[in-house]
């Protein structure tokens, strides 16, 4: 039993709430147990240079922690007048996540930016941006129907987040910040709704892992990811 | 009668949540009206470089908006390399502010940094941080005293903050954002319990403005900053 | 008596040297006492992106401090690569001030830039720089008009200003640096010729301040902006 | 058969030339065919601040690459004032994987710098350098050991790194640019010389893969591994 | 006959303002022509890091132009976030030509930084830089022994600088902006009271320059250097 | 006799590979002893902003060190986040003296870059790359030639750069790093093929030097650059 008395292959309690936020074209607030993360949705009628005149769209994203989500309080990144390696690769990998389940052709010449700020973190931070940015993302494109810049949905299928890792010799679901301090290994998954991988970003944090902890690790992650997308099912019928 | 449905010399809804997230010593969610402002307090057992060996602490600030809290998306300035202009005016008036009801020598070698971070904007944002980070930064303060690294509060007296205007010839209390827009002459003022002056920052975006124009701003101004030190005492003793 | 030898309600020595340096469209050595800064005004026939095409011109300002302008070297900021946030409220103030007071509509889609930099700092450096930049943009305005590019002056009135603060229980006028440092409120005041307000920026540096104090500073500063905007003119005429 | 005349599970030509340059405590020109990456080891007496005092050392890389190592030119880092996001998760990625093969508290308060610039890219430049600078950290230990400065190697076991990828619907080994352009998923496996992985990073650039997909691509990444450690043992015995 | 009436063997009027500014240890205004720069030195007491406890001292240079010091208005460097390639340059130069004077040992443990800033440029900003820079130098060193930080002067003998050029066919000395424009080859030449070079750059802006061409730049240089410390020496004994 | 076994009028062993990697139109290996420099020229279709629509091109040029290319490791100027002021000041020469050969107007409205980077150092890095450069920027316009885009040779001359000293009393040709750091004067001379020059820059590191001892110098490198324009004459006829 884990320290939050939770089984091995449970979630923490997931929490998606929309319009949290009134400006954004999608706005969500995605809890994963204690992490917070809020993921607003911004359309613009405008794509990036490498783009221009293409007939196509873009999804991308930006990342951010607010300097006192963590426990001690980190350096604010625009004080520091860089983000960091880390920020640029979480942001990097929401992007792409979201930019795999999207016809960019059929969104047409307009970019949709995905910005996940977190409010409270405590391990999971960018499974958890992923799973609700899908949501915030949704949300911009009904609004897009919904104005009629858009006859059908650019979205092809959901797509969710979770971690997974080996803590002691146990496979563990989406890990606590505790969890994740202490693991031997530690991996982000990313899947559709039909159970297809879109990432896979394994990493020996100790020990390197062996090809069948790589497998236990995986059938755990399918378990969290298949209930993850249900979750956001339920929210945008809400 | 404002579009708001307010009188002229009245507040908007004001509520003030303390323990908002879980981390720091002091966390504040601050709301005017759509305005909403995470304060989070850091202490931290050290002083910047000019202060250290003196026996004193220090009180400072940083403010930042999330890309999305506003009508269109701005610049995430950590993308951009650099804090704005505006938004380091804003987190040295809210640094003097504070620091101008807090005894540095009572506080003792040590600092405490008061986050204020704008999920929503709708006019007010740092009229709005200064009064949720003054609760804030009571919060952290007690909690050095009840982990016994302060005998007694060196904070001396509570602050609060407002924004008034004269909008066509009306002069108005806490302004929201399209009534910011529109206003001839825009005035922040911040005050203590005792009534008196901490800082006056007034502004003519349209016509000059005169001298009787400016006493009834702050005679506004007075009135409102009344009630919502009272509201921060209410807050603090729940 | 003051240090100076000048009476509590008594400006400095002011001295305002038009045709300064050679290049530029205006060009103003203003002198309060030791306080010595170049304003010059450059004329562009081009606006910023976010004016392109409305017809409408602009009026910014930038501010600078040689390093040894200060009684210790000061970092230079180019070397820093970043102007501090003080330089950055220094230089908006100064355009906001000079915008005030000029029809952006008739000045017509071009640009003008007012360098303030100061090469003696001896307190009051915004308050010299807006007062000399005035003279400095109204000569450059008087060049577009004696070239046939502008018909009438968009200027509308004079705008100077001046610091006022509270040392020990005295007001006064025009402070000096040793002034300043010792100061328990510090004013800055920007108005027009017609006596109205366009800026006032008071901060309690030591103790607050009441409404009958702010009142006196007020009554100072309208007096030694009078003088200042009478001295503008006298400049002017030569 | 492959454009390059390669089966799907066969290496390009690979070479390690080691003492390439002559200042570097370890300098290995790697070479995975028309990809070529100079890895220096630098050895410094000194960790960063984190680690200061805790008897422990460190290794870290750095990866940068000639503006005109690709195609067409690239804008030079340097110049342009910063690393791209690519550059910092690459550096990352290879300073974590050898790291996982260092016993870090037997390398004593010292640090290993590796250096990683790609001269002439042709795909699969992340995978080269992890595997050259395996070398190079080997070489840099050794001479530690000839220099008394170190009794025995710190280094575990051997670490190399391989991309493999699914092109239309075969999966292949060791992806070129063409390949690595055109191909579906595209996966990144740093495994260690006894089987076990150290990290894996997969993503789907067009369709999402299915586990069975990922088996096929870590069977071949495992023989390509293997391949290239039996190569590394090779050049450090020569 | 140059167009500024001058033989093209004749300086411009070389004027050397001491004690310009009231902060600086050493401060002057040289003027050579329109050309007018505002060299400032400053004694601290201590040195860079590379120097700690050395027993020897520092002298280094900064170099800056007000953005409307020339015809058109540049960029302000600090707003820019960097200082350009030229200015580096020129600052570089600037600080190897006062140490090449200067027994740094005999100056002991402090630096002296001598800041150049353009107030106004017509051609030769370095040279009148570095003959204005050597007066300020000289003054701060004066003050340090007037003081009895030092005994005896370090300063070994007097620098000054001087630009010559071909424009057409002729050599000209101390070319103003227009002629620095013009002219096919330019060279600054920076040279002691004893006759010796300290540093010499030439660079032909058009036509490649022969050795012939060389020497009677060089005959010009040497005949105006050696105006130009007698001008130093006056100024210093005023 | 010189450390290296060299006459003080000897070049060290110099080396041009050309084609040294594959993508650029040109691309030289450029070997003056021990210092190794990739050069490599890259043609673009477009011109700078202060070109456009002028019917001119345009050749520059830039540069860098790899980290571990020095005896004790250098911090990457891309992590840096800015090129030193040496770095700024090299590319900067090597571009005027490779624009001094080229008729820019005959070249057409594009650009050619040329890179140099240095992947092992030992003296000398900034005229082996001007060397090198010259060969790099030829075959890149032969390929122009080749592909029918240019009719004739925009290139004038050939250039190349060697530097002089003087170690103790003896004048040298070509200084190696040891040499270098040792020396009273340091010259780097740029020279065309019809024995004129382009720059000369002479600094005194220790003592001033006289005129006959940079006419000694000059005469040393006359020599040299003859030699090394002989070498790349060879080298580009292979």
């Amino acid at each position: 039993m884990r320290s939050s008395q939770r089984q091995a292959d449970q979630l923490r309690s997931i929490r998606l709430t929309r319009q949290y936020t009134c400006h954004a074209e999608g706005s969500v607030l995605v809890e994963f147990g204690n992490t917070k993360v809020i993921c607003t949705a911004s359309v613009e009628e405008k794509v990036p240079p490498f783009l221009k005149g293409k007939g196509e769209g873009w999804v991308t994203a930006e990342y951010g922690m607010l300097p006192r989500s963590t426990g001690s309080r980190m350096k604010r990144e625009s004080a520091a007048g860089k983000q960091s390696g880390r920020t640029q690769e979480i942001q990097r990998l929401i992007g792409r996540s979201l930019r795999a389940v999207v016809d960019l052709k059929a969104l047409g010449e307009r970019q949709i930016t995905i910005d996940c700020d977190v409010i409270q973190a405590d391990g999971g931070t960018r499974t958890a941006s992923i799973t609700g940015a899908f949501v915030a993302l949704t949300d911009a494109v009904n609004n897009l129907i919904a104005s009629g810049k858009l006859n059908a949905s650019p979205i092809r299928e959901a797509v969710a987040a979770v971690s997974v890792g080996i803590v002691g010799e146990t496979a563990l679901l989406d890990l606590d910040y505790i969890e994740d301090s202490n693991c031997e290994t530690d991996m982000n998954v990313v899947m559709t709704a039909a159970g297809k991988f879109i990432e896979i970003q394994g990493t020996a944090e100790g020990e390197a892992f062996s090809r069948s902890e790589m497998n236990s690790l995986l059938d755990l992650a399918e378990k969290g990811i298949a209930q993850l997308i249900e979750l956001q099912k339920q929210s945008l019928t809400q």
